[in-house]
């Protein structure tokens, strides 16, 4: 049986390899368009952060492992270009220029997702960067180190722009921060926002929200981002306004899509052809509070979803529950965490949301180098289940969040949710951790 | 209606305060044997640490907060000496010597737990210590201080032995641990007690687990605790072999005991007289994996059991699932924690215990600073459930576990846990959260 693989990152690779150990007679074959395969996309900020690191130190495993000790027809540098369903095969071209066809019996969509590149002047300029491969953080570290570059401004401020803002300061490099919406992280309880803003500020970053970018320009000094009311100098641009699922083929295919035009996949990975699956940034997932579509492209799952997608293409039985769209990022000396669904969203779907937001030391009461952690938490008045959290502290936030996200996947009510077991000692938390202590909060609200 | 309850510490106190918010007409008397109510226990041995701190720093929240703001009628050094169920009194004595007696409608037991003292020879000569309230830490503060106590020797190695070793040696005092069993850690996995046996010795402790101590001597330097087969010498003998429920009052008034001799109670906290509910470190629980009986006393159970009986007492339901067994402590630059059942625990309930131990990095692939974490995690292999979790490590341990606890209190599987969408950034963990590998290897073996 041939197994036929588009995308060599986190979801293609993970496939390739399980695939090949649970069926090592299975040809497998993964068609990758660049030259890299299976790196730590996520670790790039903190790579690029450090000039004494290589970009190369984010390969997990090299090409050659997979080659030689997997035995994964392993081809970089072919781009698929399209699927054929009925003869089942997919063509495209090699980086040499030359025309490929490999025939499946089964087929995985792995092509990940793209920066957001707005259509306007300017962005297609020297400098002007994007991080999404690992070729790009080649180039940024390439061009802050042979531009000197000392100043910059992120167009965008989410999690992959924030991360890459902490990366430019310890490169002591100047940073603006500017964007469309006017308000700065519009998912976010408007208090846990604040705190993070002011970290971001603290550490001398300049925010200008609400802006419209209308073009990039080449200044005498390097370039010059250009709005209506604003102009901002700098070396280096970086677009961080988002990332769009990479699904031009499938639907070239008429293979179907779903929500922000990711390809819809079932819960064992099966897209609308039985033969062909998706996996990864280019795919959907369920969401276990509403049971509901959504395209939330995150590492942890398009790992998953490649070993699901192997199991089934093995012939095992791989329904994964879904998602709850769990995210941390870290920002100078604050955890920024969430699961779940926020008071907006839960009545989108059709939730009653109450929601508390409380302050809680994160180490016990009286107990030396105690900081602040901020709890938001939101609660359905109708079933009492836990819809969402989310917090910012400066310790011990980013790992507590996990206990919402297994309370999210087991339906949890917020009343049993603050009646779990949690551990306890002075230097950990409070008795009751800052979590236990907004379901407390949350469930009062909830019951009057 | 009259409150009554005996002993003012977590589970005591936080049943008085909740009471009164609920229904401020109620009369709520306290009877407190010793002077100190409301303290952080746990917190002593991190206050003993450090001698610039006062032990009263460790008191939550001062007596005359409780009369004055509160309207409890809180009366400290009153020792109950019996319970009467027929006439509903309680009678007792002062530390100044008088006797008193009050009835009640309603009764709360909350007179906690006691160190084991052996009754061996020279247990109670001067410098002969135990922690457990807040007099015995003012107390070995105080002799620390005024002997200038270099040297010490600590009978037991369990969870409390252990903290107050990490303060002794911040004291720069040296410390010999002695105890009866041949093995360190016997409820830990053997991998995991290595981790921590290795950061003890490594910080200078001298450890002789199998020894029995036959009596403690005065000697000309302080003290000789005499083994069979081993004297060591010490300024200062901390013991701390064990605590055990405070019962005897429910006993002699026929109320009914369970495990090790802690007090029987309903889900709601009731004995087996329904006026008189029990709380705290003197009363069992239900455990969340078994759904049996067990004694496992712990702050928040006791703080969320005072808070169960208040809301009963005041015409409220409140039903407490019961306890996972989830604990944290550290030591020196470990966290060590567990929940629920071990393999040999999970046996004797008569489950198919299957387990694995695994390590992982505490960060991503080449993110800098990553550190070992240990994880051992047990699954019954009849019906797939998660029966426990252990884990060692030295950064992002403690607050992990809770995610087990969680899944535990929801009866999950080890595979739907290890489908569970955690959060994941390279500062924080690796794609796959080191809990993650561990249930995916067990559910991997558990189908084997």
């Amino acid at each position: 049986m041939e197994f036929v693989i588009i995308g060599g990152d986190a979801a293609g690779m993970s496939a390739a390899s399980r695939a090949k150990r649970l069926r090592p007679d299975l040809k497998v074959t993964v068609l990758e368009k660049t030259t890299d395969v299976s790196y730590s996309a996520c670790g790039m900020p903190y790579n690029i952060a450090d000039p004494k690191r290589e970009i190369e130190d984010l390969v997990v495993r090299g090409a050659n492992i997979f080659r030689e000790k997997q035995n994964i027809h392993l081809l970089t540098g072919h781009c698929a270009k399209a699927i054929d369903r009925i003869n089942k095969t997919v063509t495209g071209m090699s980086l040499k220029g030359k025309d490929f066809e490999f025939s499946f019996d089964k087929l995985l969509i792995a092509t990940g997702a793209s920066p957001i590149m707005p259509d306007l002047p300017g962005f297609n300029l020297p400098g002007v960067m994007q991080l999404k491969s690992l070729d790009d953080g080649r180039k940024i570290k390439h061009f802050i180190k042979s531009n000197c570059v000392k100043k910059s401004v992120v167009i965008g401020m989410g999690f992959i722009a924030l991360e890459m803002v902490e990366a430019l300061r310890a490169l002591n490099i100047e940073v603006d921060m500017v964007k469309l919406r006017p308000v700065f992280l519009p998912w976010m309880d408007e208090m846990l926002a604040d705190v993070v803003k002011g970290e971001v500020e603290t550490n001398r970053v300049h925010l200008y929200p609400g802006h419209v970018v209308e073009r990039i320009e080449k200044s005498n000094k390097g370039l010059t981002v250009v709005c209506a009311d604003l102009k901002l100098e700098a070396d280096m641009v970086l677009v961080a306004i988002g990332i769009t699922p990479d699904s031009r083929l499938a639907a070239n295919a008429n293979i179907e899509l779903s929500v922000s035009n990711s390809i819809s996949v079932d819960k064992g990975l099966k897209t609308s052809d039985k033969n062909i699956f998706a996996a990864g940034d280019c795919a959907d997932a369920y969401h276990v509070v509403t049971g509901q579509k959504v395209w939330i492209p995150l590492a942890l799952r398009a790992n998953r979803a490649g070993w699901a997608v192997a199991d089934s293409v093995c012939g095992r039985k791989a329904d994964l529950p879904g998602v709850a769209g769990t995210a941390v990022f870290k920002l100078f000396d604050l955890e920024v965490t969430r699961t779940g669904l926020h008071a907006e969203e839960a009545k989108k779907f059709g939730f009653e949301p109450v929601e508390v937001t409380i302050k809680s030391g994160s180490r016990a009461h009286a107990h030396p180098g105690s900081s602040t952690i901020y709890v938001q938490m939101v609660g359905d008045r109708k079933s009492g289940r836990l819809m969402g959290v989310q917090m910012v502290g400066k310790e011990g936030t980013a790992h507590r969040i996990n206990a919402a996200a297994v309370a999210l996947h087991c339906h949890m009510t917020v009343e049993q949710f603050s009646q779990a077991d949690m551990a306890y000692a002075p230097p950990f938390g409070p008795v009751w951790d800052p979590m236990l202590t907004a379901a407390n909060q949350l469930f009062k609200k909830m019951r009057t």
